[in-house]
């Protein structure tokens, strides 16, 4: 797999993942698809996915960096929107929230066969402080750990 | 830069951190380096190490997954390691835990110039909470955003 090749394929997975064009899923994923070290197959990382939009009705998934090096690509993801309860066990319930998601992915016969995903669940919860101030949605730019 | 330079600079890099060679610091990040888009500097950076080592005694950086594309690499770190008070605003308190951080970094004239970190606080709030089960420290493999 080239490394041009590879990108095509990520784009269009995240392509895929903002239609929620679920029938086209197991074009990008592989049927034994593992994330973060459990095994969910194309139905259950289906499962998984459409659970996030049902939580968060504006969900996007937005590419910011990308690196890229067969077989494996690393992408950090920014997230802008709104779940409309808990999230993360966390008390978002409607407020816009800012954040990142750092992922891994290792490809095998031309799709994403194990992903590994870090949310920036920092950043929400200084938002979710900030917010609890006068005034409604906060945003800042990144999650600051210390 | 090339991929082996880049390769080189981060396993070297690493290694300072994990011998607390402040004194070398300055040979890997950048003057002006930035974290999570905040302008640390050299000196900005220690402080934020140093301060990670006072915390975590036994703090040592595991690489466990490298994705280079020059000028940029991405890392995924993992972390066994024992907290001795609060821990991300956790209880932590001595308790041993494992955890990822998902870190991009872009390079400048060799050395880091901007670096986006994600500590995979879920996986180690799953932890404590099994561990307030009768036992002592638990290691759980990866964290679980659901």
């Amino acid at each position: 797999m080239t490394k041009q090749e590879l990108l095509k394929l990520y784009r269009d997975y995240i392509a895929c993942l903002n239609d929620q064009d679920w029938p086209s899923l197991g074009r990008f994923v592989s049927i034994d698809v593992e994330h973060n070290g459990r095994q969910l197959g194309v139905p259950g990382y289906r499962e998984m996915l459409e659970k996030d939009f049902e939580a968060i009705p504006d969900l996007y998934f937005n590419v910011e960096r990308l690196i890229a090096d067969p077989p494996c690509i690393a992408s950090r993801l920014r997230f802008d929107c709104t779940p409309t309860g808990r999230f993360l066990d966390l008390e978002v319930n409607g407020k816009t929230v800012s954040f990142a998601e750092n992922v891994f992915y290792e490809c095998e016969n031309g799709k994403i066969a194990r992903v590994w995903s870090v949310i920036d669940k920092i950043a929400i919860e200084a938002q979710l402080r900030l917010s609890d101030k006068p005034g409604d949605s906060v945003r800042i730019p990144n999650g600051d750990r210390r």
